[in-house]
């Protein structure tokens, strides 16, 4: 199977679904060349499990990623890296918890889009890369990890406490990546949606699944396989498509 | 044919939609008894037409509806008119601009919910009234004035500007207006959001139709037909059913 892609980008990465993706995709047959992680605090104690990783894989780049300017920091740190080269993956992964307030709410979506404005000259280099055709994210992609939560089609199907915030969230979310795979299709870059499925993390309860093969194992599958028609979709980490 | 509802208010009355709203309940056969129109500025300049308006039908009642502070008085001031009738039909029509930065977005989102949760006592108190069975206008509604920007799934289809923020913040209020019809339907309150159709206001653009026959008489006769059936649903002033 050839590499997903040869550079991934993904964000709060220091624990939970981020620190799994991480860890698969370095420890894959043919893992990409550069896998930058990054988090608010790579440094210190809540990088501690991620620092342990990239100590065994010389792939991962440890990167900081917190606001506005860091965001440029980081741009630069993963340019140097990558040379002539531009970056084919951003999986956009660090998410605000489910006791968001909606106060905290629009700082999420400003980050979201800041940090695909940011990376855009990266990504589209990536897509003009030579031989590249159609969308893949072995060309260039951006994966905004979302909720079966943010789901509005489901909302009264899915019976959780309702969490307006975090729902109103994920669903400006939505919005936004739905907005960037029609902005960004001419481009050469895909954008998608997806859930991860219930895993026990930090966030997610103790009563769901454990985050391996369930959950992270099923996104680098679906992520291996989107193309052209896919760009734009909702789906969750077994390929179903939701209903916005 | 019945009123409508005995009692409605109507969120950014003062001009566009709202104003026209307001005109067309009073102007009715059997208008509503109470029509409490609100405005951010009700005695200013900008509430001119509304003063006007109301001169004229003694059914209008001008109230002052800013900030929470604001939403607190204004539940006061509406509530001492029902005396101990309850709010019938909330129609929230106020709305940020499309030039909304997302800064701007959440404090949309917070005015939304407080809003209802404050006047949710007095909603609560219309849908125990006597002989009210179903979910109608009539009993108990709540109305988000949406537009069809804010359908995900319409998205790649709508070729308008990107307009991320005001896309993303009207998605954001579908989301909160579907939460709201799962979790009031069993109080007897229905939520529904409309796309009012694209009309010739400050927002919308001189392309656009005219306010009155096109849309906000749509609007009525779509509010005059909802039911059990329809609440939580997306409608176009036409009636017809919105992809989220
Ligand atoms: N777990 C589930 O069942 C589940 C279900 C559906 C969707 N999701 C989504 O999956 C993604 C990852 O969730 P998870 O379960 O892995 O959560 P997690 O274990 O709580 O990890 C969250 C990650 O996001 C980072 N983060 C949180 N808020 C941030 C902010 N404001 N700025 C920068 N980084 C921030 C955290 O960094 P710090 O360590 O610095 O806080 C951490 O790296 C989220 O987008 C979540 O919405 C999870
Ligand atoms: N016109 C269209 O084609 C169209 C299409 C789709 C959806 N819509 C929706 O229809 C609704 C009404 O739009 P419209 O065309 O009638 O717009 P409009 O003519 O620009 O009127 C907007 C109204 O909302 C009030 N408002 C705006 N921002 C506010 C805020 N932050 N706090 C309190 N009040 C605020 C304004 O009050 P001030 O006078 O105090 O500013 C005014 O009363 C909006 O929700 C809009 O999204 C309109």
């Amino acid at each position: 199977m050839a590499a997903l892609a040869r550079s991934v980008l993904v964000t709060g990465s220091n624990r939970g679904i981020g620190l799994e993706l991480v860890r698969q995709l370095a420890a894959s047959p043919r893992p990409p060349q550069h896998i930058f992680a990054t988090c608010r605090d790579p440094e210190g104690p809540r990088g501690k499990a991620l620092q342990e990783l990239a100590a065994q894989h010389p792939s991962i780049k440890l990167v900081q990623l917190v606001n506005l300017p860091s965001i440029r920091g980081a741009v630069r740190a993963v340019g140097s890296h990558l040379k002539d080269q531009g970056l084919n993956l951003l999986i956009n992964n660090a998410g605000v918890s489910s006791h968001a307030t909606l106060r905290s709410l629009d700082s999420r979506e400003i980050a979201l889009v800041s940090l695909l404005q940011e990376f855009l000259p990266l990504l589209e280099k990536a897509a003009k890369g030579v031989g590249k055709e159609g969308l893949s994210c072995s060309r260039a992609a951006v994966i905004n990890i979302s909720t079966k939560l943010g789901s509005i089609g489901l909302c009264l199907k899915v019976p959780e406490a309702p969490m307006y915030p975090y729902r109103a969230s994920k669903a400006a979310q939505n919005m936004v990546t739905r907005c960037m795979a029609a902005e960004l299709q001419d481009k050469g870059i895909l954008c998608v949606a997806i859930h991860p499925g219930w895993v026990k993390t930090d966030m997610g309860t103790e009563k769901y699944h454990p985050l391996g093969q369930n959950s992270v194992q099923g996104i680098l599958t679906v992520l291996a396989n989107l193309s052209q028609d896919t760009s734009g979709a909702f789906l969750d980490w077994e390929g179903n498509t939701l209903p916005w």
